[in-house]
This record gives structure tokens, C-alpha cells and sequence, in this order.
């Protein structure tokens, strides 16, 4: 016989915060077998009306909760997917964050959204943390270059958008055309009269910063202008903060090399840049011109607002939602390689 | 006896994404006990160099992963936290979340960031998702003006950020001291001598917007300037967007009234108050001076930049992750409600 001071006997037992009831304490109190409480609480139907209050009242008033942790490890499916980004306050990657949860909603998966704060070894901890709780798939915007086998070995699908594991070559990308993106830009600049371009760029030999590299040097090619290593500035850090872009310019203005533009691979960056211009008296546009990347608030706020390549958050998070819940659902996920397009946004930093 | 073939057998009955092998397996596999693997597995030591390398060798080669689920069915402990937040593109809150991640992982704790995009249904889901997900413990940066108790029944530690479950007393909350905030805001504006002050607010009853409309009021009272309702405008949505500001200064500005101030209560609102009054060619701060609330990217970039109130994210967040962790700890909290002081942010928009 199944009695309160049992059921408060039991309680005891365990975590104060976690005190629950099991469906067997459901069916002992109602009077039901387990099946028909697990039938009810599912709402798989099957019995009356009647049973059906009974058991939501009891259910609620004891403060039952279906246990996902239990039906994920019998089911292996929890309807959650994981996103780890490098810096959720950076407002690109933010409305990335903001685009996957949209779409994954539509599709009834919720989102648990990890900044790894471009810290190699917390993305490894989140990647494990994720991978325990039995999250459905993981979508990566890694600061990582290598995904190494202690974080693949789970076989949880994972798409990754943007960044590449340079020694894995099975796991999707969803990616901008990033060789494109900079002859688009530094073309741009060329094309409004530049002859002395900056490229302001991240220190790292980061597979992505390097295609960036790569359409800089294409454009200059394409229109004749020899390449000048002096004129690519790299900061310290994994992503040229806005002060580092500034100092960067700042000495550079120093060494009295001739400048009349700088294409910045991130906005940030076209930010701290226009900073120490400002400062030096150089006039934006009409002495430099200027143009950023990522179509942030950082380039769309300041005055002069600043030219920068869009490279299209929505389609990049949709597109590798729709990835990985092929790959979840057992599907056949077409191209290992998806290229989202660019576009060139023309504002008053480089008229 | 235990073989490879019996392994995969069992594999046949797993969904293919989870085929893990259990501790079982492994002590099979290498031929000791169930509790020597679980020793090594958890660095628990009593065991040889010898039988440490070959277990983690084997649970690396199998792709076993200690299966925080199960685990945390028995301890109750996941050293996870869950944040809910009602829109991680909002500068504001991502910097918040920033700030609790870096704080709880300094504490080994992981935090899970879920944006409930201002609903209801889907705050109520994420609640959901994460109790059943086991979190230790869930901080809530929320659009809800209540939490009802069937949110609140599952005895998970809730801590709330800012904003105030109104029909429950007994969730701890960190906040800004909103009234006074409010009152800085239109008070500095006075002072530097406006008399004919707009105050953009959203448009729901909400608890924390009230109090800014108390702290306005209050301003007006101590320096005798009688309110005038038509001087109160408010946005339809949670919170007032940029477009929304910008059409109600402009649909404002047609009325002829006299206007010399606005303070609004988001930076966002501010920004769009900004550009409907360069685009009634009226000069900020010449003619009309102009104060946001939250110190974010959109008071900080434009020019004339804003000036603002600096609601200290940090200390928001740190405050709340502590009385979240002594919480779950047990430990005492001190007091129910914690009031975290704002500050003035004066800038070119009200010189």
C-alpha cells in the first residue's frame, strides 16, 4: 500500500531541490497502472476523460515533470539542439543566434546556446557538457581550427557555419564566400580611386581570415597593384578588437607611408580604424576611404557609417539548421559544402 | 563472456547517432571490475598506471562519454545553469549573458543561454527544457510579468534579473534601481534646462517600466514641472523598437507641441528619437536634448552620441549567478531582493 508517508519517506532520500514525483508514485496514489499514466502524461489517449484530470491533477500538484534526462537515454532523441559561438556580445554572431533558434523553434527544437569566449579548451568543455545531455545535434561557429577526435567521437551530428576544421573534412560547412567577400571589398575601394590599401586582419592562421587574405591580394592582381606587405596589419588577437585596429592605424600613420584605404576584415575593426583617423585630422571619405565586413551596428551607427560586405546571418543560420536536422533525422544532406552568398552594402565611408 | 559481437548486437537495438558503449561494456571489454572502470573514468584513483591507460585508451577508441544524464538522475548535480533571455541581439542582454557565463565558469559551472524572443510560450517551453535537462538551477532575464507555478513547482533555484514575477515574493531578484534611474535621466535633462520632456516607454503594463515612468514623475514634482499626459508616448511592442521612437517623435513633432527633451527608455528608442529629429532638421543637442537607458552600442556609436544610464551588467550579473549558486549550495542568500546602482552617462546628445 503506497501512503503519503511513504511517498514523504522516500523523499528524504534525495536532493531537496530535486524532490519529484515518479510516474510509479503517480499510479500508486491513483489507483492506475504505470502504463495508463505514462499513456496520459504523453497524451497518447486510450483512456477516459475522467482518468485523464485525475492524473494531470496529481501530476501538477506534486510537481511532476516528464523527465527528458530518462526518455532521452531510452529515446535518444530530446527535440534540443546546441550552438556554440565565440562571442555571443559580438552582434554578428548574436543574430546568428537569434536566426537558429527562429528557425529550430518552427521545427519544435529548442535551442542551448554556449559562448566558448574564444577559449580553445571551454569549447571542448561545452562540446562535452552538450554531448551528456544529450542534445539532438550541435552546430559549431568555432573559434576552434581543429576539431580534434575527442570531440567528434560522440556521433552527435554537428554543422559547422563559417569556420572550418581544417583536419576533418566529413562534418558540413555552411559558409560565406569569403575570397569573394575581400575582392568585393578592396575592388570597391579600388574602383573609388584607392591605390594604397590596408588590410587590417586577424594574427592567426585562421583558414577564414586567410581566404580574406587571398580576395585582398585577387583584387589588387586583377587591377595591376603590386602587393606591399607593409600595408597588412594583423593584430595579436583571434579577432582584431577595435582598440587593437586603432593602434594598428595609429603607427601606421606614423611610419608616413602614403594611404588612401583600408578594408578591415571585421567592422570592429573599420571602427578603430575610423577612430584613429578622426584623431589624425584624415577626412572619411575624402582623404580615406574606408570599408569594414559583417554588416553590424558597428558599421551601421557611426557617422560617416560605414561601407561592408553583408554576408547574410539568416541564410548562414538556416541553412545550417536545416543541415544538421537532415543529418538528425536521418536524411540525405545533399553537398558537405554550402557557399551563402555576399553582397557589397555601399555607405558614406567610402562615396 | 563478453565479445565484440555481443557488442554490436546490442549496438543493432540504438539509435545509430547514440551508440555508445557503457561502463559494462568496458569492464567486460578489458577484463576488470564495473567499479575499477567508473574509478578511472572519474579520476578517482586506487588503481594501476597500467589499467588507467587501458581503460581510457578503450573508452577513447569506443567513443564512451560519462553520460552526464545518468548522472545527473542519481546526484542531482549537472554543473549546468540555465539562462533565459528575451532577446540575446539586444546588446544589453547579450553583455549580461557574457557576464554570466564568464562568472560561472570561473565557478565550473555551464551555462546554457536560451532566448525566449519576448514569448510567453516559449519562455514557459525553456522553463520546461531545462528542468527536465536536470540544470541546477535556472536564471531568468524575463519578458514575464508573472511565473506561474507551473513554471515555478519544479523547486529548481530561480533567480530573476531585472525584471519582477509579480504574483511570487519568494524568487530572489537582482535589479537596477530603476526609479532612481529614471529620475537621473530627466533631472539631468532639467538641469541642463529642459522643461518640455518626452518619455518614450513601451506600451505593456510592465512592472520595471512603471517604475521608470515613477522616477520621470518624481523629476517633474521636485522641480515643478507639471506633467502633461501628451507628453508620454508610448510603443506597442514589449520594447520600444527604433523604428517605432522614430515615428512617435515624428508623429510628436507635428502636433506643434514644444519639446526641448525626450528621454527614452531604451537606448534603441533613443537612437530612433535621434534620427526622426535630424530628420526634422531640429539640432541635438542645440534644441532638443536627448538621454537613452542601458549604455549600449546604440547610445555609444552614433554621433551626437547619447548619453545614457549605465545600468552596470556586470555587477547584475555576478550579483545574480552568486545568490543563484548559493542556492543550490544551500547556503544562505541574504535578502530576497538585491537593488544594484545605475549611473549617470552624460555625452554630446545633452551638452
Amino acid at each position: 500500500m503506497y501512503n503519503l508517508y511513504n511517498l514523504n519517506k522516500q523523499g528524504d532520500n534525495m536532493d531537496n531541490h530535486k524532490k519529484k514525483l515518479s510516474i510509479k508514485d503517480i499510479a500508486a496514489i491513483s489507483g492506475v497502472s504505470i502504463a495508463t499514466v505514462s499513456r496520459v502524461l504523453n497524451n497518447k489517449g486510450g483512456y477516459s476523460k475522467e482518468t485523464e484530470e485525475k492524473i494531470n491533477a496529481l501530476a501538477k500538484s506534486y510537481g511532476y515533470v516528464s523527465n527528458m534526462n530518462a526518455k532521452s537515454l531510452r529515446e535518444s532523441k530530446s527535440q534540443t539542439i546546441g550552438l556554440i559561438v565565440p562571442d555571443i556580445s559580438n552582434d554578428f554572431f548574436a543574430t546568428l543566434a537569434l536566426h537558429i533558434e527562429n528557425y529550430s523553434a518552427k521545427h519544435n527544437y529548442s535551442v542551448f546556446i554556449c559562448n566558448s569566449a574564444n577559449n580553445v579548451q571551454k569549447e571542448k568543455d561545452y562540446f562535452k557538457s552538450l554531448a551528456s545531455k544529450c542534445v539532438d545535434g550541435i552546430i559549431c561557429i568555432s573559434g576552434l581550427n581543429k576539431l580534434t577526435e575527442d570531440i567528434i567521437y560522440n556521433d552527435i551530428p554537428i554543422v559547422c557555419i563559417d569556420r572550418y576544421p581544417e583536419n576533418n573534412k566529413t562534418i558540413p560547412r555552411i559558409s560565406s564566400d569569403d575570397i569573394h567577400a575581400a575582392f568585393l571589398a578592396t575592388e570597391h575601394l579600388i574602383k573609388k580611386g584607392c591605390r594604397d590599401i590596408v588590410f587590417i586582419s586577424s594574427f592567426t592562421a585562421d583558414y577564414e581570415k586567410k581566404e580574406r587574405y587571398l580576395g585582398y591580394k585577387k583584387a589588387l592582381d586583377t587591377y595591376g597593384i603590386p602587393l606591399d606587405k607593409n600595408y597588412i596589419l594583423q593584430t595579436q588577437g583571434k579577432e582584431p578588437s577595435q582598440i587593437e585596429a586603432e593602434i594598428l592605424i595609429t603607427d601606421f600613420l606614423k611610419t608616413q607611408r602614403r594611404i588612401d584605404g583600408i578594408f578591415a576584415s571585421s567592422d570592429l575593426a573599420a571602427l578603430g580604424a575610423l577612430y584613429a583617423l578622426k584623431r589624425a585630422n584624415l577626412k572619411v571619405p575624402e582623404q580615406v576611404k574606408l570599408i569594414g565586413f559583417d554588416n553590424t551596428l558597428y558599421s551601421r551607427l557611426p557617422t560617416p557609417s560605414i561601407s561592408t560586405i553583408e554576408r547574410n546571418p539568416k541564410m548562414l543560420a538556416e541553412k545550417g539548421c536545416e543541415v544538421l536536422l537532415n543529418m538528425i533525422q536521418g536524411k540525405d544532406i545533399g553537398s558537405i559544402d554550402t557557399i551563402v552568398p555576399v553582397v557589397l552594402v555601399e555607405r558614406e565611408s567610402s562615396k
